[in-house]
């Protein structure tokens, strides 16, 4: 089966958003067994929508087809795939009646715009939209004009990912059900590491599954700051097998350098860690500036675990909030080995917490010098066993810097905690 | 001048990573003047490869491909291409030595799967790579054996960002320029706005702008939770003026609600503001969990506004630190306007800033009641003026319940002090 997907909007080509739709679609529909061969973004202009929805249909089974459902000049999508599969379009009662609800029960009045979200080509299924305005579309194509002797389903959904996401979930995926169902097995794990480079971990990993790759086990590594993750996908008739027995071989080999799997994040290792042995966790940022806590914060039941998050970001608060000592401050400088020592244990006495991180550094751009330059950081753990300290130079730009040190600390506290 | 972009890696296809490089390249090259009319991507396969290069080179004057450079056995790209083009691969001594010295400043040995890295395809421009071990290549062709009668340049860039991102800046840049100089002018302009719906922008703004649109203007709207950008774009003689006249116009009819251009964020535009007076800000954080901290932070200069951020997720901590009342906390319960106030007021007090935000709220997915639905939150905001309160129903997904309750935040904040 082929799959492709279109995303349109002039702002994806001049770069003013970022497409999250690739990811996540592209994600849910390989878990689904419809693995996507081919993503294309183009802009919001006819010629360029219908030539590439015609290169699509030549090609494939299943296209889905992103963006300009809305109500503004630039919504075209709807319009120019009816045109091109040559179906009437007509005004939908029930869509009317929804889209006066939706504004109705806001207490906003109805733009007369949004009435053209209502339009529907002569023999598409409407995929219902709660979230919004613009209901999506799918169309059955029992003789494709463009790739004679087949059959083809195309889907367009709305733009916002709050409204595509729940769409997809609820009216796509029970319709790919139906009318197209995936043929082949298809399996992927992500097995996540951190602390070794790329080149390391193919030669630790790759020798051990040679096997494998003989039998059809595809092997992806894909770098990121600090971190790398190992993909082992197949599509062969026992691909879940193949996967999960590779996966127990590299588990092995990558030992406590593996942190999670999938979309694991460490932040998510290190809540469930300390949940499961019912300790917690204080923080006290001052460069990283509340980034940590942040993260912590994303991960569904960490109140449990996280006391409290100090971003202490003046000198005055690290003195006031976390019983950092001026004498310190004075002797040493606000970003030393032992301000960061300070900062964590004070935060772990005051909350009486089990373990506490503590982060201070020059994030940049100004304030490196000489001695310390841009990019210093010093990471403190405060723990039950005495206070570890790690110097880093995490020479990035700003925000990758934040990244780049949170997720050293919280590597620091799960090896602690693990 | 026709330019196309192509993403390799199977981890896109896969959904196993956000492609940035598409939103990033897509915007450096359009500001630059060659806009992109189409990005692909395709999984790290041969002919999948192959086939999207000879697409490109069909239409395309630059193809700029990104990913594939690297030491593993999935990157294939400088291979595949140069097999394309009929130019042989030659091994670059200056790049050995690069590769050799990038290992042994960081005191690692040097991987021997890192020496493919330095194949350089015949008559291909090195791009050095001072942040990794993948040079990147730009490849001049005269005669393009696909679209017969012209010429082309092709660049490939390596896949990790913070490789790629310099790279492009000081060794793209100045090669298109010379190369393949961009011909028409160009520009464009994103105004963000905040606190109205898409429709209701469009029909405040598009009326006015109608004589513009007749000449060559061409607008957009993008709906994000809670705003809406719009982008004004020309490509006539007169572009720059008329984009600029254009942006009088809608930035006087948006009036409070426009709080930003281009990538200006509410933060960015809180920090600036505060930095204009010498005025201070604190936070006291419970459900957004610090992430209105992290975005303040985010904004270089930050530190001279910043006092202090606290995330006081437990009761105890929120008693502890900012001062909240046992008797509000158990009158009232930690979700409520009484702990808002008094956790704004205390920030506020105990660093003696100008401004405190406090968030108290439940971000789900659980902690619900019907009294206090998920989603509900209390915002507020201390001040030398009285206290303000805004109460909410964010009812949202964890994450994206986080990104609206501060990006209310920030606005309360911003229209106070503007």
């Amino acid at each position: 089966m082929i799959v492709e997907l279109i995303n349109t909007g002039t702002e994806l080509l001049l770069g003013r958003v970022l497409n999250t739709h690739q990811q996540w679609l592209c994600r849910r529909l390989a878990d689904l067994g419809y693995v996507v061969s081919r993503q294309v973004a183009v802009p919001d202009t006819g010629p360029a929508i219908q030539q590439v929805v015609v290169e699509s249909l030549s090609r494939a089974d299943l296209v889905v087809v992103t963006g300009g459902l809305g109500p503004t000049s630039d919504d075209i999508t709807r319009d120019l795939i009816a045109r091109l599969l040559g179906r009437t379009l007509r005004e939908d009662p029930a869509i009317v009646a929804h889209i006066r609800n939706y504004f109705e029960s806001r207490k906003r009045p109805m733009p007369e715009s949004t009435r053209i979200q209502a339009q529907v080509p002569e023999g598409a299924i409407v995929l219902p939209n709660p979230n919004g305005t613009a209901p999506g579309l799918a169309m059955p194509i029992a003789t494709n004009p463009f790739r004679a002797g087949n059959g083809a389903l195309l889907v367009m959904l709305p733009g916002p990912p709050r409204e595509l996401r729940p769409m997809f979930s609820e009216c796509v995926v029970p319709l790919l059900q139906k009318h197209l169902p995936a043929a082949g097995s298809f399996a992927c794990r992500t097995l996540r590491s951190i602390g070794i480079g790329e080149s390391v971990v193919q030669e630790m990993v790759a020798p051990l599954l040679q096997s494998f790759v003989g039998r059809g086990l595809e092997i992806g590594y894909c770098a990121r700051p600090g971190r790398v993750d190992v993909r082992l996908a197949s599509s062969t008739a026992d691909a879940a097998r193949m996967v999960k027995e590779a996966e127990a071989i590299v588990a092995a080999k990558l030992g406590k350098n593996l942190y999670g799997f999938e979309d694991d994040d460490l932040e998510t290792a290190v809540v469930h860690l300390l949940t499961k042995r019912g300790q917690t966790l204080a923080l006290a940022e001052s460069c990283t500036g509340g980034y940590i806590s942040h993260l912590i914060t994303n991960v569904p039941g960490a109140s449990a675990v996280l006391l409290a998050g100090l971003v202490t970001y003046s000198n005055a608060a690290k003195q006031q909030f976390v019983g950092v000592n001026q004498a310190t401050l004075e002797a040493h400088g606000a970003v030393s080995e032992p301000v960061a020592r300070e900062m964590a244990e004070g935060i772990r006495h005051k909350t009486g917490a089990d373990y506490a991180l503590a982060v201070t550094g020059i994030a940049g751009p100004g304030g490196g010098t000489s001695e310390k330059p841009l990019g210093t950081v010093f990471i403190a753990l405060a723990r039950p066993e005495p206070t570890v300290v790690l110097k880093q130079q995490n020479a990035y730009d700003r925000e990758t810097f934040k990244q780049v040190t949170a997720q050293r600390a919280l590597d620091m506290l799960r090896r602690t905690v693990a």
